[in-house]
This record gives C-alpha cells, structure tokens and sequence, in this order.
C-alpha cells in the first residue's frame, strides 16, 4: 500500500515522479502563526539542488518552491501548507533499453512484481528526485521547532573517513560534499571524480546531530523516538543501515563501557557521555540527538551488468545518463529534513500527552 | 505521545508493566478462518521466557498465554485477538534506592522528564517483559503468512561472532543462546559467564533472515517494507542500529561491488547476489529478507555508576537484582516476532492495493 | 478491516464478545498524572448494566472493572491503561436456531457474507455488550476533561418525546430510562412495558450535551469536531442517526432563521441561539455542544420473521433470549462515554497543535 | 489538529482555500493498472462547478483538473495521484468588513479563537470551494469500484420535497437541483429565486444511494461502514445531520416493523424491505446503500444581524458577494464524491482482512 504519508500529528505527504510535471508535499497540522514564506525554504532546496558540482548529477533544477496554500498576510493559518516545485530538465532520452530490462540493485523489478507495470522515466516515484518535496517540508517542520539546532555531514565516503578532531561544522558549507574535515574533503574530491569518470559509484555515511531537543520528547515503545527516527532515514532512498548514538558498536560494549554517568549540572543533568546518542527508552533526555545512516552507492552504473528482460530474457545493461556519483552526498540535506520532521511531530505530540 | 499500536491493517497494541498483574496484546485485523488456539502461541513464549538457563533472568515467569476474544470453535473470527499472560514472580523487593535514583542507561531519567513521575518497580513499562506481549502476537501473525519461514539467531555476543561456515540452523534451538555455530555457543558459554559472575554485561547482534516473501511486498516511500522493518526493530527495548542486506558495509562498496545480478530463473529471477537484503526500492524481490539489529548491553550492572537523585543531588547507584546478563540473547525470538509482525501487514496492504 | 481502535492521539482499543470470558478496553495516550482508580470508573459501568430494572435485559452481569496497567500509585502514568471486565452470565442456551439461520436486522448475514462465519453466541462482537468497554473508556476520557460536564437523556421511545419545558436534569437519574421529564418516564414505564411483554421493541433518540467546552476545539474537515462526533455514536450499535444542533431541522430553516447572533458578553461572545450546536466550520465556538442519534429498535423479537438459512433456504426465526426491549435507553450512558472520548481526544490534539 | 486526510488504505488529503492560487487533493493507495485521464475527472467537477445556473454562486471558475502525478501512460501507477486545480476568479474585493468582524454561522469566530487569526478571504479553507478537491479525488475513487453505482440527489429545500412516487433518475441531470421529481424541480425554481433575491437562504437535505456493493464491506464497530460514511458526510461544509437507511425514523418504529425480512433469492437472500440501508452490524449486506444528509442554510446573507468584532464590540454583519442561496444543491455531487472515497476505501480494507 502506497502511505505517501509521514508523521502523526505533524504530518506530510509527498507526490511526484522524476520526469513528471512537477512534484511537491502538503504538510498538515502545522501550528498557526508562524512566520513562513518561500525564502525560509529555498535556502535548504538549494543546498540539496543537483547540478550544483561535477560531484553530483549534471540535470539543472532550479527548485523553485511556490506555497500554495496554507499561509495568509505571510503567517501559517494551521491548515494545509502545499508546497509545488515544477520539474524543469526532463531531457528527452530514450528510455526503451530500461523499459525492457531490469537494472539491478534499482527497484526496477520490485515495482514491476508489485504494480504490474512501472513509470521508467528515470527512475518514476522512485527516484531521489522524491526527496526534493522532504526538503522542503522540513524546512517548514524547522519553524516548529526553533530550539532545535540541526546538523548533517558526510561521514565517510568509499569508506574513507573524517577524523572528528578536524571536525569544523563551519567547514560544512564550504565544501561540495558537506565535509567537515577540510582534509578529508579534499581527498574526497579526487575519490568523488575517479568515481565518476570510471562510470562507477561510492557509498557514504551521513551523520546528524541534533542539539537543544528537550528531555521528554518520544515514547517507550512503538513510537519511540529512535523507532520514528529509524523510519525516517530508512525511508530514504539508498539508506540500508540507521543507528542512535554508538548504534552496532555499543554491541561491543560492557555495560560499564556504555554507560552514560550522570552528574548534578547548572540546568538538569550533565551527562559525562553520550553513547546513547540522546534517547534513552525511547525518550529524548536533553543531550544532542546522534542518528547514523549508511547510504549504498548508486545502482546506476557504466559498468555492463547482468539483468533479465520484462519478458525474463538474459541480458546486459549499463546505465546511462545524469547520475550521482555518490548519492550519499546530497543525502545530507534530506537527513536533516527527515531529523526536523520527526522532531516537530514528536514536539506536537509530547505537548498533546503532557500540555508542555 | 503513547502510541502503543504497532501496524496499519494487520495491528496490535501491548500493554502491562514489569510488576503489574499482567500484560497482553490486542490483535487487530486479522483475516479470519485461521485455525489458532493457545498452543499456536506457547512454543514462541516459552522461547522467549526468562529463567531457563542461567544466561538470563532468574525471573519465574510461565509465560502462560490466554486468548479472551477473537476466537471462535478454533478459528479466528476477523474481530479482535486479545491475548493475557499473568505476571507470577514479581518478588517483593525494596525499590528504595531506584525510586530515588536515576540509573544510567536505563529510561529512569527520561520517564521522569517525560511524564512528571514513573512506575519505577522493574523498570515498568521499559522492562523486556513487555517483549513477550509481541511474542505472542508474532505467533497470531505467524499463521497469516504461512508462506514465509522467519529465523533468527545471535550473530555475536561482546563482539565474538559466529563463522558463517560453521552455520547450522538446527544448532540454534539446541543451545541457549540461539546460536548456528556450536563452537560461537562453547565460547559464549564461558563469556556469558565471566560477565554475569562480574555483575557486567555484554551487547549482541542479533540476525533474522524472513524466506519465502514473495516479490512486491512492501512501498516505494514511508511505508517502505525497509523503513517498517527499521521502526519495528527499533522499537524493541536495547536496540540501537538497524540494518537491511549489507548495511553500513554498503557505504563502503563501489556500485559495481554491491549490485546483485539477475538471470533468467526456472520461476521469475534468480539472483546471483543479496546485498540488498531482499527489499529493492522499498519492495521485496522475492530474495530472503536479512535484517540485522544491534542490541547494547543490559544497563543493569553491579559496578557502582555516577549518577544523580531525583532532587538532583550526586550519587552513585549498583543494580541489584535479576537481570539479563546480555539482553540480546533473549532478543532473538522478538526479532523474529517483529519480523512476522511486519510481514502480515504487508502482505495484507499489498492484497488491499492490487488484490494480489 | 476490523479496526477496533478509535481516536487519534487519546485512543483506545476495545476487545471482547457476548458470551466471551471477558471483554475490555486499553486506553492509549492518556496524560500523566491524574488519579485513577476502578472507583472512578465502576458507577459509570453501573449506569450502563444490564438487569437493573425490568426494562432492560436480565442478564446479570456485575460489569467489575479492573485496571490492569498504566496506573501507580493511584496515578495514570503516561502508558496504555488495560480495562478488564469479566463475563460472568454466559447462560448456557441452545444456539442451534441462531447458528443455522439468520436473524433480520441483526448482523448475522452480514458477518457471514464477510468472514465466512461468526460467532453466533449472543451476537458475539456485535452484541450491545460490547459497549461496556467504551463506557469504561470514557470515564477515563472523562478525567482528560474536567472543564467540561456531560449528560445524556433519552429523549422520545417509540415516537414518545420529553417537554423540554419540565426538563429536569436531576430527574435523570431518578428513573430507569434515563429521561428528564417526570412525566415522560411515567408514561414510558408502561410503554416499554407493553412491549416487553408483547416480545416487542421500541426506537428512541438519545441527545447528549456537552458544556464547558471551550471554543477552539476540532479542525476545519476531515477531523472536524463534528465529523468525529458523527462516527463516533454511529459506531455504537443500532444507532442509524446522528445530527449536530437543530440537524435535519436546519434543513428546513432559511438563513435568518438559522443564525446564531452574538452579542459581547462578560467572556467571549454571548450568543442569542445555539442551531449549530456548539460547533461551527467543525471547531467548537463556546456554546454547549448538542448531539442527537436516533436508536433502532431491538432487531430481537418474538415474532416469528421470514428469512433464511445459512444453507439458502426460507425459514421463519423468533429470537427468544434475554434482550432490551429498548435497546436505546442503555444507549444514554454509551453516547456519554463516546462524548468524552471524542473530547478527550479533540482537546489533545487542540493542544499539539496550537500550545493551548 | 488539522488532519486534511481521508480514509485508511484508500486516502486522498485536500489543501487549498478559496482565494489561494490553487487548490487540490493527492490521492494514495490507489490501486495500479486503472485507465485514468483528466476526462475522467472533468466531468463530476463540472457537476459541481458554480456559475452554471443563477441558483448557485455567481463566481466563474472553470475548475479544470490537472493531474500531476501517479499516472504514466494513461494508467494509475500505484503511487500518489496529485490532482490540482487553479483558482481563477478571486474577484478583488473588500474585506475589511469580514476581517473585523464575525459572520454567525459563519466559521469566523471558531477560527480565530482556535487559530488566533484567520485567513477571512471568502471563508479561506471553511469556503465550499474545498469540495471541489474532493470532488476530483472522488471520481479517481469511482475506478475502484466499477461494480458500484452511485447517484445522489437534493430531496428536499427549505422542506418542500420530492414525491418518490415521481423519482425519475434520469431527471436528476436536467434540472439545475439534480432533482430527481420534475414537478419539484420547478417549484424549486421560484423558491429559489425568491431567496436569492431576498438575499435570504434555504436549506435541503440530499438523498445518496449506492448499489452494487456487494454484502461483506465494512467492519463491526468503530470502521462501521455507517460510521466512516457518517464522519464523511458530516466532514462536508454545511451538513448538520446523516442518517443511514430509516435514520431518525427508526427511531419511531417497532422491531417488528423495522425487520427487512429475507427469502431465498436467485443470488444471495432477496431482502423484503431496507430500513437498515443496506448495513447491518456495519457491514453491507448486498442492499442498495442509503444516505441521507442536511444542509444548513448558507450562512451568508443580506439580512442585517448582530454579531461583534474581533475586538469584542457590538456590531451588524451583512453577508455582500456570491453566494449560493441553497449550498446543500451544490452538495449533491460532494455527497457522492464521499460515498465513493468511503466505499473505495472500504472494499481494498475488505480486500486486505479477506482476501475477496
């Protein structure tokens, strides 16, 4: 079953195939009164935007969001925010060779066992291009939850790490991969453009830290704060792994090497670490929120590779076209969103249970 | 918020505390004309139930299940399952030292922020017992795809793993541990051990492996049967990371590295890899399902831990008591519920959207 | 697809069967911290038991409520509250009639179409008994909604109406029908007794007031408070009707005749009429809130009814047993309880939403 | 809380107020493989487009549905479908008399007290132009159950109704109050104009039958097929009351005369009578189903009446501008959209308990 939908009380559906005509999300139960116009989004459409580098896909998108409804005299009235970006480069391709045959490790063949047929145009619902509507959404989930300062950045690429006594969260913007290790950024951007011209892909891990969350936000169980939040990143395409603080390493761990003492602080407690990354049973306990997320290479490769046909003929397919080298950079920005939406659905909802 | 509802069409809620009188689950939506009675259902609580090797709990619980509704002359009537198992062995005990203190790790602090106060008798509502109410579900949702076999097993206790050379699947109910490779049980047995002796405890990696899903299950986005399958993992009591199919190793793969080729196959593909753990695009391919969960270590541990009272004065807490010296073993039946659990529902959304 | 949950962020599950060993409810999202025990519960389940007087049912059920989770120390905790409710007065009965043909007006045909059988006994989950659940439920919704007062009253039997001009809202409780006017319940005793004793039924409409509800509760459409109010007492059984305010009487009104002018008033508007019920555009305007439905007569009568067996075949069918000869007056306490779920829940999500 | 979704594997969510640039409705878990176009659409939107007579509202809008997505080929996809349609005619006009003032019976007041401001442009969302949405989102509905036929007309205005004895379906398309009774539709025409040109308004009840829809939809109690149509009904702007089959009437009757005895018929039992409108026990039983709904009279109208500002002081409120003189004529074509979105929705949840 489709569920477009995320959320419970903070709530967005997203719409829209690679090469249709536009794409957008309606997000619902916004709180009324806050300041919202198109430029509190743009800024994070632009961040995630392809075209930008040699390092990622080459089709130019403008991204330009329009509010259709939802905010009056510049303020959300607390009904439905839709939220339209019009789809621009659709090159005209030939798109018969994937049409007829599967490519592998794309969700090709799934969409084909499930729906009987599938849109093929790069890549149809299944494409990252998807991610542009979370995007934005989340720019708008931001505004509910303005004590809550986010952050994502590229772990690792191929494997090849940052060292976090490098980490400059200034650093960040400054270059194309959201690195916060200068070094490492650099080393990337040989790594990155070997990937490329050898028609290949690169792997990567996004992390995202979250800081000024509130103790008390989440649940015990089945909406557990790090439930929703591992929903939220698997959601995203090419994510296949998600861990809250030490995530498998605390599998390694003592109960003694995993604890998190506690001291008396100024303003609750303070923490002498953070292995928990954040939650604890489920529930926020006012240290930053540490989520990890493992983002496979592309599919989309030059390499020929071996597939079967719609009719289940033997075949080869490469695939051609606009890609990403390593769709794991510009899967930074879409981990924040998915950060900040979660995170305002959890606010809403603490607020519902407890009144604060 | 609450929410102790897990699923879409094929639903149950759990409730109950660690030393209340009882806990149960409340199945909804299940098709009706399955044949099921309390011995459906045992076999999978007794699996799970403390107290039957020294590796964990001393807890005395039977774990008798009853069924209350749903039922009718043996076969499930389509309205809802509800499911009761009484708590036995809730020793009396001098909760002093926890109501006043917060222990680290545990969801003490967290609770406190969250609701004003807490059931601070075994952890209440954030004890493991509550596991067994999935449990028991699992085994409801078990009957409705009798096409799927779901195994799990620990893959690795304080960082010890199993050789998939040595993996044998009968091997697993013959040791405590759930263990494939009786060589990983010898030297678990001793590890366990040590730990347990030292009032420590040790993480796990608990594996789960669903055969027999057929191609389709599942949706490109939110509802991605990964996405599910994450939540559902997530949301059970010490887990920390998720993985689907190769994971966090498929950040470090290049594209070529992690396709997983097809050729034509005497009934739809055969695949000549499984990096993607049998879900492609958020759907199932027809390849095994591999989900891979880390579980931390029991946080109850006899090393005295920095930490604070609930008036916020310094202090240090031991846990006493019974406890799980790794809380990962008895994690692998849960798994395996959670797994069925989500495989139900998916398989009734996918008939609901295609009739298939 | 069952379903047997309503509400969306204070939401509770209801299980359990006619002649079932138990029945109960779990109530999920419930604030922390107001105190709760069986006593707050037990006289509501009173109101609502059968055998108190002789123009209900005879069964004898005691309708003991026990809470099994989610409370201590005398105060809800935040975590799913378990109502459990034991049947004690299955009498044992000869279902072979019921089992083979099916009853006009009940559910029997329907449930077979659907689920290719049913439990016969007593009606199973479409018996009336299962509306002690929600009575159970809503004494808790009760306590989420101090500000306001709820009171049902049934308001005609049998075409038989009350004068609002000796409404009375003590003498509600005074007489077993649940009726306002003094008089109305004389003139019933012998209404409702004629028809017992002729092994017939009556219709009646319910109304339900609700004050003290503050304006700002509900949403524009689809969870317009209104819209919630209507499914939730359609959902009780025999309920065919459901209007808000002057209902279908508004119908026949012209504009002038159907505002609700205001005036300013010590706090917050004074209004000069209520036609819309308290509820205008689906959110809550101040004024009281009014809800009519309309009960069906008891579809168990002595007359013998033309119909068929399961097997296709014509038949005749008399439902003899112990049944309400007036279904629609132990309807007052159920459209209560639905009453404060609703609102209960309304407030809630009031509050996610807005901070208030 | 906002919740602008519908429905629960079949769901559409509407955004859009009545002088937004647009509005629209995205529709998920639509069922793959359907043959869609906008030609399928334009129709029902035409039926309900104002301006077509000078009994409804003057506004020209041409109300031409885009389809943007979920469609490839001509064929649904299975992902989401997002229908929009562009505002045309936002007449600029003056609306500081509406700002500062509350209209009664108008949303106006609720609004603000829920929201704090209000976006007063022609009602913003609370406007009847928000059924347009649902309108486009129930014919993609009607694809999903070709086996059903739907027809809805306006029963009665300002009380004077039809007579049955004269129903002639096809005369519900050739008048302009899809009255089905040509002497009623005539008269209508000089009641009409006489309100409107009083500047006063009327009220109507709508009659929605559905056949076709086979015994087994729905579910026993809180997804009721009577209750999800309930909530649907009364989800529309304007509708005060709904009643299933006899409704209200039911209410007068005795069980004798309330029964819809059955004999064996050619296929499936042949029903004697329909009081029940085809849903026993919240499940179709293969009878026509019957709906019948009140609309309130348009709240705007010329006739001065007190009211207050925002600031809380003793004003006159005359409703200027276009508007319908009868909203509940317009509803006709709303009322099937609903019974469409609910009936869709209600048979893929069939399709996932029961596999049928």
């Amino acid at each position: 079953m489709s569920y477009n939908t995320f959320g419970r009380v903070f709530r967005f559906t997203t719409w829209g195939e690679s090469h249709g005509p536009a794409l957008g999300a309606v997000v619902d139960g916004c709180p009324p009164g806050l300041a919202l116009s198109e430029a509190d989004i743009q800024p994070f459409l632009d961040k995630r935007r392809p075209g930008t580098s040699r390092f990622t896909t080459q089709r130019q998108e403008p991204d330009q969001v329009r509010i259709l409804s939802g905010v009056f005299e510049g303020r959300t009235t607390g009904t439905p925010i839709a939220l339209h970006i019009d789809n621009v480069d659709q090159r005209s391709k030939d798109y018969s060779e994937v049409a007829q045959a599967y490519r592998p490790g794309h969700a090709d063949y799934a969409y084909d066992a499930k729906y009987g047929f599938r849109d093929y145009r790069g890549g149809g619902r299944s494409s990252a291009r998807e991610t542009a509507a979370r995007v934005a959404a989340g720019a708008v989930a931001r505004l509910v939850i303005p004590e809550v300062k986010i952050a994502a950045w590229v772990e690792a690429i191929g494997g090849d790490a940052i060292f976090y006594s490098r980490f400059d969260e200034e650093e960040i913007a400054r270059n194309p991969f959201f690195c916060p290790d200068a070094q490492a950024a650099s080393r990337w951007e040989r790594k990155v453009d070997e990937a490329r011209k050898a028609g290949s892909s690169l792997g990567a891990t996004v992390t995202c830290q979250a800081s000024g969350v509130p103790a008390g936000w989440g649940a015990p169980l089945y909406a557990k704060l790090d439930s929703e939040l591992a929903a939220a990143m698997m959601s995203i395409n090419a994510v296949k792994g998600v861990e809250i603080g030490d995530g498998f390493a605390a599998a390694l761990a003592t109960g003694e090497g995993n604890a998190d003492p506690m001291r008396p602080g100024a303003d609750g407690p303070q923490f002498l670490a953070n292995h928990a990354g954040g939650i604890a049973g489920g529930i926020s306990t006012g240290q930053p929120i540490w989520v990890r997320t493992a983002f496979k290479p592309t599919s989309s490769i030059l390499t020929p590779v071996e597939t079967i046909t719609r009719e289940g003929e033997a075949t080869e397919i490469r695939t051609k076209g606009r890609h990403d080298p390593c769709v794991g950079i510009r899967g930074a920005p879409v981990v924040e969103a998915m950060m900040a939406l979660v995170l305002a659905d959890q606010k809403l909802l603490h607020r519902a249970q407890t009144g604060r």
